[in-house]
C-alpha cells in the first residue's frame, strides 16, 4: 500500500458536501483514501461492486463511499451516492491533491526567443520549446519535453515528462500527455515508383481537443493534407497507434496496444478494448464497443458490441481445432452434401428441417 | 485543412516538367497542394482512385494531377501522368519544401571530443553524441537525439527528434528515424540456469541500409553474434518490434504495431500490414504479403498473399461461434461418422461423394 | 559479423574453469566468441541444438562449448558442459566484458540538491534526478535518463539510456531498464460522469524486484491504491504494456508486444510469448505458458501450455473459412439435426455412436 502522503485531513462531512454525497453516521477526520482491506480509521474507502460486500462489512475504514443499497453493510460512517466510484475519484483528488510545480522556465530548458509562454506556465528541466510555440496559462511541461516549432498548448494542459509534440500541432485545454507520447509524426504514406517507395509529404497536423488524455509511448501521426483530429474528452491509453487522418469522436476511450489505420473515423462514446486492430478508411459509428483483440476490417455504423478472436485453450486442443479450421469451408460443404443426401430420402417424422 | 505554409508559387507547366507529366490546359501559378474538396485556384490537387470522380468534376483546384483516363473529368488545368499519386508525392515536395536547419552543433548539445561530425551536419538542441561517432554530410539530428559510442550516421540521414541509436550501430544514407525510435537495444536472449534467466551478451549490431525509414517508438534490437540487418529502401512504421538477428530485404514495408521475433528472415518487396506477428527462426520469401493481424508461425518461401484472424461480428454471435470452435475437432469427427453411416447405405442418385 | 572488440585473450582452460566445464583437447588462447560459421582460431563457439552438427564438424573455431553427447563431432578443443548455451552466456561475458562508465555525475545532468547519490554511481549526460531520489552503489544512469521525485534505484542497476522512472517508484538491485521504458505512469482508470470520463487518481506506485529486466519502450503503470509489483528475476521485452495493479511472479518472462490489463496476477516461472493479450482481473498460476498472440480472457490457475489464434493461410482459403466461421454455431446445429435424423433410423451395423 503506497497511497500518496496526505497533506491535510478533511472531515467526512466536508468531503460529502464537496462530492455531492449524503453523510450517514458520525462525522470524522479523514486523511487518505484506501482499499477496504487496507484502510484504517483515518481512511476513506469505497465499494464499487457487490462482490466486495464481505470486505465492506469488516473494513477498518473511518468512512466509506457506498450506494444506498449497500448502506446497511457499512460498519462505519457512510457517504451515500449513487455512483460510489465517481465519488471516490473526486474524494481522492481532495485528499491527495497534486502539487503543481512553480511557474517559470527551468534554467536548463532551451526556449526559442519568440516562443510565447504564459507567465503562469511551468517549463521543466531540459525541455525544448521551439520557435513560434504558444504555451497557455497554467500549462506544465514536465522534465525533458519537446514542443516543436509552431505548436500550441492550451491552458491547463500537462505534458508529464519526455513528451514530443512535433511541428504545428494544436493541443487543447486540460490535456494530459504521458511520457514517451509522440504527437504529430509525419504519417506513413508512400507512392510506389517501380519497386521503390516515395514518401508522400504529410502537410496536415494533429489537433487534440480539450480534456484529452494520451498514454505513454503512444503515437499519433499528422495528416497528409487534412488533419488527424481527436475530439474533446477522448482517453487513449499506452502504446497505441493512431495513423494519419484518423478522427475520433468525443469521449471515446481506447485501451492499450490498439491501433487505428489511416483515415478511419471513429464515433463518439465508443470503447475500444486492448490490442484491437482497426483497418483504414472505415466508418465506426457512435456507441460502438469493440472487445479485446478485436480485428476490425469493415465499417460498423451502428451502435453495438462487436467481438472477434479465439480465446486460449490447452495447446493440444488448440492444435487439433486449428487443423480443422483450415478445412472449415470443406467441412461445411460436406455437411451440405449430407443434408442433400438425406433430403432425398423420406424425412423421419418430427425431425427439424434446416 | 492545414497544408503547410507555401514559400513560393510555381507554374503548372514547370511542375509538369519536373514531375514528368503532360500539361493539358492553361498554365497557372500554384502555391500549395490540397484535397479535391479543399482546393482553391492556387491549389494543385490529384485524383488517385476512381471513386473520387464526382469530387474531381466539382473541384475548385487550379490544376489537378490525373491519369489520362480521367482527363475528361478534370474541370481545370490537368497534369497527366500514369501514376498520379507518385506525381503528387513529387509535386508536394516542390511546393512545400522542408526547410533544413542551419549546419552546426547547437550550444546545448553534448558532443564527445573525438566524435567526427561533418561541418554540413546539423546537431540539434540537447543532443548527445558520444565517443567515436561519425556523422556524415548533411545529416540532421533533431532535438534530443542520442547517438552512442562508435555509431555511424550516413550522409543525408535525418533523426527527427529524440531518437536513440545505441553503441556501434551503422545507419545508411538518407535514412529517416522518427521520434522515440530505439535502434540497437541489446536483444532479448537468455539461457536458463535452474529457474533463473542468465542474459546472453548481445555482441552484434544493427545495420540499416540506405533510404530506410523507421517509425516513432519502434524498436530494433542488436544481434547476438551476427547483426540485425535492414536492407535499402525498407519502410517500417510506428510501434514495431524487430528482434535480434532479423533480416529484412529491400523495399519491404511494415505497418504499425507488428513484431518480428528473433532470427527470422524476410525477403524483398514484401508488405506486412498492421499488427502482424511473425514468430522466430522463419524464412519468408520475396513478394510475400501478410494482411492485418496475421499470425505467422511457419515459413512462407513462396510469393503470395496470406491471412489469418477472425474479423469482428456482433458479440452475441461471436460467443456462440467461439463456443463451437472449442469443439471443432469433435464436430469434424461427428461429420465423418455421419458420412460413414450414410456411406454404408445406398447413396441417393446424383449425390456428390466426398 | 560484428562481435565486440575483445580487450584480452583468455586460455581455454581458464574459461573452462570459470564456467564449470571440462576441457577436452589442447589448451589455446581465445579472444572472442563467434558463431560456428563465423569463427576463427581465436574464437570460442558453441553448439546449442543438434541441427548444427554439420557446422560443428567444419567449424574453424579454436574451441567450442558442447554437451558430452556432441563431443565426438567437435573438430577442435572442447569445453564440455551439460548446458552449452548457459556456458556460452558466461564465457561471452568473460571475453567481452562491458566497460562501466566512470563514477560521478556528468556536468550536463540536472540533479536536485537533496538527491542521495552513491559516490560509486554514474549519472550520464543530460540526466535528470529529482528531489528525494536515492541512487544506490554502482548504479549507472546512461544518457538522458529521468528519475522523478522520491524514487529509489537499487545497487548495481543500470538504466541504459532515456529511461523514465516516474515519482515514488522503487527499483531493485541489478535491474536493467532499456531505452524508452516508462516506469510508473499513472494508471488508466476513470469513472463515468454522464458521458464524460473522470480520472481516478493513481496513488499507488511501481515496485520492481531484483534482477528484473524491462525492454525498450515498454510501459509499466503505477497502481491505483496498491502497487504494481514485478517480482525478482522477471524479464520483460520491448513494447509491452503492464497496466496498474498487475503483479508478476518470480522469473516469469514476457516477449515483445504483449499486454496485461489491470489487476491481473501472473504466477512464477511463466512464459508469455509475443503479442499475447491478457485481460484484466485474472489469476494466472505458476508455470503457465502462453504461445504467441494468445488471447487470454479467463483465469488459468493450473500449469500448462495454452494457445489461441488462427495461423496464416493463403488469403483466398482464409476468406472462405472465415465466412464459414461466421455460421459455425448454425453449422453445429445442422450437424446435430442430421445426427438426430439418422438416430431415428436403424443404425448401420458397426457405425460409431456419438
Amino acid at each position: 500500500m503506497a497511497a500518496g502522503k496526505p497533506i491535510l485531513a478533511i472531515s467526512a462531512s466536508n468531503i460529502a458536501a464537496l462530492i455531492g454525497a449524503e453523510l450517514v453516521g458520525d462525522d470524522c477526520p479523514l486523511s487518505r483514501v484506501a482499499t477496504l482491506a487496507g484502510a484504517d480509521s483515518e481512511s476513506l474507502s469505497f465499494m464499487a461492486a457487490r462482490q466486495y460486500t464481505p470486505m465492506l462489512r469488516t473494513t477498518a475504514a473511518g468512512a466509506v463511499i457506498v450506494a444506498s443499497k449497500d448502506l446497511a453493510d457499512a460498519p462505519c460512517t457512510a457517504l451515500v451516492t449513487e455512483n460510489p466510484y465517481l465519488g471516490f475519484a473526486r474524494a481522492a483528488v481532495l485528499l491527495h491533491p497534486r502539487q503543481a510545480p512553480a511557474a517559470g522556465v527551468d534554467a536548463s530548458a532551451v526556449v526559442a526567443a519568440d516562443a510565447d509562454i504564459d507567465p503562469s506556465a511551468s517549463i521543466g528541466a531540459l525541455c525544448i520549446v521551439e520557435s513560434g510555440v504558444v504555451i497557455g496559462p497554467g500549462v506544465e511541461l514536465g522534465p525533458g519535453c519537446i514542443v516543436r516549432a509552431g505548436s500550441e498548448i492550451g491552458a491547463g494542459s500537462r505534458l508529464v515528462a519526455r513528451v514530443t509534440v512535433c511541428e504545428r500541432c494544436s493541443i487543447g485545454e486540460r490535456v494530459l500527455l504521458h511520457p514517451g507520447a509522440v504527437i504529430g509524426r509525419d504519417g506513413f504514406g508512400f507512392a510506389k515508383d517501380g519497386e521503390q517507395w516515395v514518401r508522400i509529404p504529410q502537410l496536415g497536423s494533429v489537433r487534440l481537443g480539450n480534456d484529452v488524455e494520451i498514454g505513454a509511448n503512444t503515437t499519433i501521426d499528422r495528416g497528409a493534407l487534412d488533419d488527424t483530429v481527436i475530439a474533446d474528452g477522448v482517453k487513449i491509453d499506452n502504446l497505441i497507434q493512431i495513423a494519419h487522418n484518423v478522427s475520433i469522436g468525443r469521449n471515446t476511450a481506447m485501451a492499450a496496444c490498439s491501433g487505428i489505420a489511416g483515415s478511419t473515423r471513429i464515433g463518439q462514446n465508443c470503447t475500444i478494448a486492448g490490442a484491437v486492430g482497426i483497418a483504414g478508411h472505415l466508418e465506426i459509428g457512435d456507441d460502438v464497443h469493440f472487445t479485446g483483440m478485436a480485428m476490425v476490417t469493415r465499417s460498423f455504423p451502428d451502435a453495438g458490441s462487436y467481438s472477434s478472436g479465439i480465446p486460449v485453450m490447452p495447446s493440444t486442443e488448440w492444435r487439433r481445432n486449428v487443423a480443422r479450421f483450415r478445412h472449415l469451408d470443406e467441412l461445411a460443404k460436406r455437411v451440405k452434401r449430407l443434408e442433400d443426401k438425406l433430403e432425398q430420402e423420406p424425412a423421419p417424422s418430427g425431425a427439424p428441417k434446416d
